[in-house]
């Protein structure tokens, strides 16, 4: 197989290419819709249930899962120096999966032979190429989502939500705002000026998106897919080609991402090493050596505020996009449906254990507490009833494992242990070990809420995991003045808002204009303030420190090409 | 008049809105058409006849351009602490305007006071009123011509175009732009999640455009208009306060724009300091003061690579727009009319003594020469027929300073004269002064072309001014050579390729995506490499050093403003 070294040439497997565009057209055109109008619309199906996956499908995947255990990763990827891995599940067990380990320099040699002949694919094909690998990722779904749940500690069914269908709706979000984003302009003119009696002055001109370059995606440990996604989609649909480095506790999820990839590119013709995984070894610290690398010209990562903010102050080369930390605060001046509020607040933080980045981190009310359609309830009351909410919700331990999933990694554990130590008397519902019942070896812990003033400085910070602020602020407007300081200055994913009040609802949300964060109001039934629809939500918004990036708007795609144009006289 | 502090309230002038919206509706529905078609389209008429803009209009622009002249400009700005100006006329005399000057603190505090009610005006609303604003600055074209002219040096023709209509189409396509950007999204969208047999979910979503911040457009010498009104009227259509630092020879182009922007929004119940004027006192350097201000989140920069590179490096906390300098290379293998190429080619270093971004650095040729319709031409018998097409182009020196106008500073004129002190004998054509019939104090030069070997280090910068380059490439190849290594390291605004064989064309194409330039292909009649319609031609790529961004592209416009959700349930 050999490509054109450079030049707009169609690649010789051009012929498939109008078969599988047309094969995408009907999604690709529904997705166009979707992000356009923002009401409900979903490509792939949330329901594990077999009724839509079809009888076997759920023993086939995890079949497949456990065929991955104790083995080497095989992709073929050129210049593998070696094995790494060491993947332990949440759960207990370890995976014992190999991945092959490139160099920076062998991964970016690699990427760079293969992108001019994806380059000169163009749009319409590179599209429906993605639509593709997103459909033959969805058909692994439940493969997936044992993937995820070992890896994140999800539980299954949050797994194969969130790290299945949820992130390949994502994904294909990604490819519409690529795909109508290169071709929001003709890819070719006839531009004829009049020149009064003179016949006029006429040009054909040729417009051509072309990549920017080599992009990188670094995945994080709690959602490797869902998060990965966006970015990963984006730069591939826009001609780029992409390097996943995963997180070193939660490859296997972009391993079979990227093994689909390669099998879609290969078997169309073009080379798999448009798309490469490179898991690092210990200590290795790959993302920061590639991401400085002067061929890599996007970068898509979330994680850390310290490690994003390293990528945004040194990756000057490249366009960065980051998802990082953010305080989730959620305002609670009144409620005219206590229960329905006291539910949907325990479920928020019951869900993952709280590791979310969209999970409510500040819960702030007055100090003098809220009105209720079941009366005035104190700040004691509150913190009462919200910890038997999240008894209810919980129900038995069998059940609750089924939200909880399981603590990620030690370093949660030790600072919900450290909170808990920290917090005594302030301790407003205390954190419980549940055993699971399956896994013996998993971390399952309840939710802790710790009470604290308005003006304690550890409210300002997140304390990932399920770790909850109930902050008490000395009135409804000293509540909104929590909500500006600490999100105008620490950034956030999300807020909430509970009022009966139109005019403290109407200034949250001037606030939240302000600070730059998207603002829930009154959730009181089966929506929660951490969860974001693909099509609909817009997933962080680039306007606050959490974040200098929105999934999806055009400003996450239009970086990742540029038109380069030519002109010549019509005669 | 008062505002509201924050929040999206609608503004009191609400009523006046729908009249401006109605009354632009047409003319931004054709620029929403003409910026997905790319064909030729303007909205603003380039010719200056009085047939097109109406009798006695040219004489009243002058008249209102020499009522400037000696007074202070008056733009009532609030915290004004004194005046500054000293602008001379390229042509000869001082203008004698002197401008309010604010400190950053003033500027700052009366934008921030500015914004809120302009943010809350809406997409429709702000683009109306931009479109007025546009309007009234193209009947002012001939007022804007003589400040043109006289602040950088184009000839009066070539500054009521650029300078007027010209860059009056390149504002209302960043309308355009950042209208659809705005409003590609539902404003508002009803979402409904089936739940199998229980009732949907269903929520209210609203979607609101937040600007960024305040914007701050540094202007150049010579496009005072053109280069500032892409990023001054994409920043005011998302939203955001500008605060204009017109640069210092150059500020009267930029008052009369911003007299009128503020005219406007007075007019129609806004703030008149979302638009501000900020000249800069003798060595003040006030650009780097305001860069690096927290409150600046958008800059938008024509100018030297030194500067361009520094606003880059050092304003961290805004997103930077820059047109820098770059090295502009056509490369001429052969041609199938010679005198064609020959007339374009010298009409291209002539127009504006070469002071354009755009203008051609190097012409670079194989050391056999080329092949043409009137036979095969070497090196020195192509210099030399330059040379004399030069002279036609110029005719008499009456009609010469037409096409020159005049050397926009001293710094170009010392620069000019080392390149001919130092080139010697490989000059291939002399530059030589050219007394103004009509300005004596006007610095008019004619064109120098140097001689010079692919290898020769100094055709790999830009030497802004009437100076060429002619260079010797080995053959063929190593004419791609030197384009592929000059602009992949220098970057440049334009390319062009002159050559009757198809294989070589295509090659060039090829290097032009490589390299990410715009390339133009023989040229040979009324269209010169320099020139680039709005609507039609993307000007800078961003692609290369040159530049960090495009006129226009989605992506000059995608980050001037962030999404804001919120979302509630309905019942």
């Amino acid at each position: 197989m050999t490509f054109p070294p450079n030049g707009p040439t169609v690649p010789s497997a051009a012929p498939a290419a109008d078969t599988i565009v047309a094969k995408h057209k009907d999604k690709l055109e529904s997705a166009l819709a979707a992000i356009a109008g923002r009401g409900y619309w979903s490509a792939y199906p949330e329901s594990p249930s077999p009724r839509v996956y079809g009888e076997g499908k759920a023993e086939a995947g995890r079949a497949a899962y456990e065929a991955h255990l104790g083995k080497p990763f095989e992709l073929g990827q050129p210049g593998a120096d070696g094995w790494v891995g060491g993947e332990i599940s949440p759960y207990g067990p370890e995976l014992g999966v190999t991945y092959e380990h490139l160099s920076a320099d062998a991964a970016l040699s690699a990427a760079a032979t293969a992108m001019a002949g994806w380059r000169a694919a163009g749009p319409e094909t590179r599209a429906a190429l993605c639509v593709e690998m997103i459909d033959r990722i969805n058909e692994r779904s439940f493969e997936m989502a044992s993937a995820v749940m070992h890896t994140t500690g999800q539980a299954f069914v949050m797994a194969f939500q969130a790290g299945g269908p949820h992130a390949q709706d994502r994904a294909l979000e990604a490819v519409a705002y690529a795909y109508a984003e290169q071709t929001r302009h003709a890819a070719s003119a006839v531009w004829e000026k009049p020149q009064g009696k003179r016949p006029p002055l006429r040009m054909e001109k040729t417009f051509t998106p072309v990549p920017r370059g080599i992009a990188l995606v670094v995945g994080c440990n709690t959602f490797p897919t869902w998060n990965s996604y966006p970015g990963l989609f984006a730069s591939l649909v826009t001609g780029n080609a992409v390097i996943v480095k995963p997180h070193p506790r939660a490859v296997l999820p972009l391993a079979i991402t990227v093994s689909i990839a390669r099998e879609v590119l290969a078997g169309n013709g073009f080379d798999p090493d448009v798309v490469l995984l490179a898991p690092e070894a210990p200590g290795e610290g790959l993302a920061a050596v590639l991401a400085v690398r002067p061929e890599v010209k996007i970068i898509d990562f979330t994680g850390s505020t310290a490690f994003g903010n390293w990528l945004e102050d040194h990756a000057r080369q490249a366009r960065v996009y980051t998802e990082k930390s953010g305080v989730n605060v959620v305002l609670i001046e009144s409620t005219g449906d206590y229960a329905g509020m006291l539910a949907n607040l325990a479920f928020s933080l019951i869900l993952y254990s709280g590791q979310m980045c969209t999970t409510p981190q500040d819960l702030v009310v007055p100090t003098a507490g809220i009105g209720t359609d079941q009366g005035h309830k104190s700040v004691d009351e509150f913190a009462a009833d919200l910890g038997s909410a999240i008894d209810r919700t919980l129900g038995p331990d069998a059940q609750a494992v089924e939200l909880l999933g399981a603590i990620v990694n030690d370093a949660v554990l030790e600072r919900l242990d450290s909170a808990a130590g920290q917090a005594g008397g302030r301790a407003a519902v205390a954190s419980r070990v549940i055993a699971h019942p399956a896994f013996p070896g998993a971390r399952v812990r309840t939710p802790l809420v710790v009470r604290a003033g308005a003006g304690d400085s550890l409210i300002e910070s997140e304390c990932f995991g399920p770790v909850t602020y109930l902050v008490s602020a000395p009135d409804a407007a000293g509540v909104l003045d929590v909500f500006r300081r600490v999100v105008g200055t620490r950034g956030a994913l999300t807020a909430g808002v509970y009022s009966t009040d139109a005019s403290f609802v109407e200034a949250a949300r001037g606030a939240a204009l302000e600070v730059g964060v998207a603002l829930s109001e009154n959730l009181t039934s089966g929506v929660y303030v951490n969860q974001s629809a693909a099509f609909s939500d817009f997933h962080a918004t680039g306007a606050n420190p959490a974040a200098t990036a929105s999934y999806t708007d055009g400003e996450f795609v239009a970086g990742r090409f540029r038109v380069i144009q030519s002109r010549r006289h019509l005669s």
